[in-house]
């Protein structure tokens, strides 16, 4: 490793590896090199040289300048397809138990948002609380505050009702609709551990219309069965098909309406560890899945002028299913 | 623009770009020019044989692999040295508010957790809270708590004592000494504007000994009298060089002792926006200052055994000098 005066101290003392060798100094035996403005790949290419090192083998997203500098020195640069680092897709009894503790605090923070919403009265098809609207802005806050009270960064957490809701990625703006479901969907990094949780449910406050009732049910049914099929040796393709057939069957139809997709538009899971999205995925492009993955499912259906519904879990694949990671009910009308 | 069937709405509404492409639909020309499994540098291949362009201006940073394909289908890459976006580095008065306005969360956030330590009574050199010991981690926590609560994402934040606070990028952990300098370091970035703010503050509880008030007023003199050098026109190199000298002369010596970095070994400035760091930089390579530049002025100095100090404020460059977006007291000592 090679790193600058400012983080010496840090890396000798945290950085697993064999040596961590000053920037500054062979920046020195550059310039003594000759080259007047050294660059990262010319500090490189001073070690490598010293190792007699002619080829390097980088991870698929390196900075492509370094890499064009690099083959002008004389390297031969080849990219290696993601995961770059192998080992990180299977985790360890350790990774595992620290993916949990950022779900417990996940869970516990979206308890207290699902309270807010509990204790709100109905006025005109929205919610109140303390004598004003109640707001997806004010529940997502609360949420983020609460997984920050337990070291956990949350970024871009939704919260987004009725028509927002279609759009899978809004993160949701202004009043809460009663009448209509809303997603959460949050997930946080430990800021100590440095692994991310994820988990999506879909809530809604006022008695359902049955159109939303029955997609809810679709939507919890396909995600359960997809659970079902999870184990070492799986196809991740074979499961996201399982879960577009089924809401064929069911009647829902996915497609572009007046120029907006509709239906069931997103992969059923991704992995989650050091990254929010990691290798593997289930999803149309699909991975196989083996013991030691930990994977998100989240199948969702999306309709605007009826609402959305997604639900998503995190599981440990196992030699002969899954263990499920999450710990909150399923449960579309609060009580 | 090229996005996903999941984010197409989005784009659509939120990006200011001429047209937003159907990744999906592209894929499926693919498909059909015979790619079995097309990529994305395959998909922007679709797109650009279509406009006949031939060559490709990318970040420094694009990925690699992209690259490498893209050359292999027969494009000239260039890469473009930092930074991409040029504009970005000249900010507008709307830019300036929203780094303001983080800027202010920031200095509440600290005057909490100075007042914290305020409240604390001392022990055996160590400050004592309700009972406990006062850690790092409680005020660091009330610290970026303070920040969620104002809508801005705290990562990394710096609270650190004593020796810890002598490698400058140590977060800090553990109680808290009564007697030495503690260097606050807060960075949040603001979920709404997606625009940063940074500030460093460095306090002592207790009495300093007369070598640590010395080592204090000295930072914030070199910091001080570095702020009135900025403008329009001015030499980052240059400003940065000053303040090493004026340590030097003070009998501050920068260099390794028993193979640690002490002294002054980090650069005095950096540009804040859409990025923690990004240009212009005040250091030792240096870049030319201009009116609308938001930069950090953070000299410090760091002697393991005695204790580190740094004091950093955020100024917008002007025509004929600077405005310090900072407006939090620099006082050593907490009454």
């Amino acid at each position: 490793m090679i790193m600058n005066d400012l983080e010496m101290d840090r890396a000798k003392s945290q950085a697993s590896v064999d040596r961590v060798l000053s920037y500054s100094e062979i920046e020195r035996r550059a310039r003594d090199h000759g080259v007047a403005a050294p660059g990262s790949a010319d500090i490189v290419h001073v070690v490598l040289r010293d190792a007699k090192i002619k080829q390097v083998l980088v991870p698929a997203n390196f900075p492509y300048s370094h890499a064009a500098r690099l083959q002008e020195l004389g390297y031969q640069v080849h990219a290696k397809p993601d995961p770059f680092y192998e080992h990180r897709v299977i985790k360890t009894a350790e990774e595992v138990r620290h993916i949990e503790e950022a779900q417990r605090a996940t869970e516990e923070a979206v308890a207290a948002a699902h309270g807010l919403l509990r204790r709100a009265t109905i006025q005109q098809g929205e919610l109140w609380l303390d004598g004003d609207r109640l707001t997806s802005e004010r529940v997502k806050k609360l949420i983020n505050v609460k997984l920050m009270e337990r070291d956990c960064v949350a970024q871009h957490t939704i919260v987004a009702g009725g028509e927002q809701a279609c759009d899978p990625h809004n993160e949701g703006s202004g009043p809460l609709p009663a009448d209509r479901s809303i997603i959460f969907d949050v997930f946080p990094r430990s800021a100590a551990s440095r692994y991310f949780a994820d988990m999506s449910r879909t809530v809604i406050r006022d008695a359902p219309s049955p159109e939303l009732k029955r997609l809810y049910q679709t939507v919890q049914d396909a995600q359960e069965e997809a659970i079902t099929k999870i184990k070492d040796g799986a196809d991740g393709m074979k499961i996201h098909r399982g879960i577009c057939d089924r809401f064929e069957k069911a009647g829902y139809k996915t497609g572009l309406v007046n120029g907006r997709m509709q239906g069931y538009f997103h992969g059923t899971g991704h992995g989650v560890g050091l990254d929010i999205h990691e290798a593997p995925r289930i999803s149309r492009t699909g991975s196989l899945l083996l013991e030691g993955h930990v994977v998100t499912v989240e199948p969702g259906l999306y309709y605007p002028g009826l609402g959305a519904v997604r639900i998503e879990d995190m599981v440990l694949v196992t030699a002969d299913g899954c263990r499920n990671l999450t710990n909150f009910p399923k449960k579309f009308e609060l009580d």
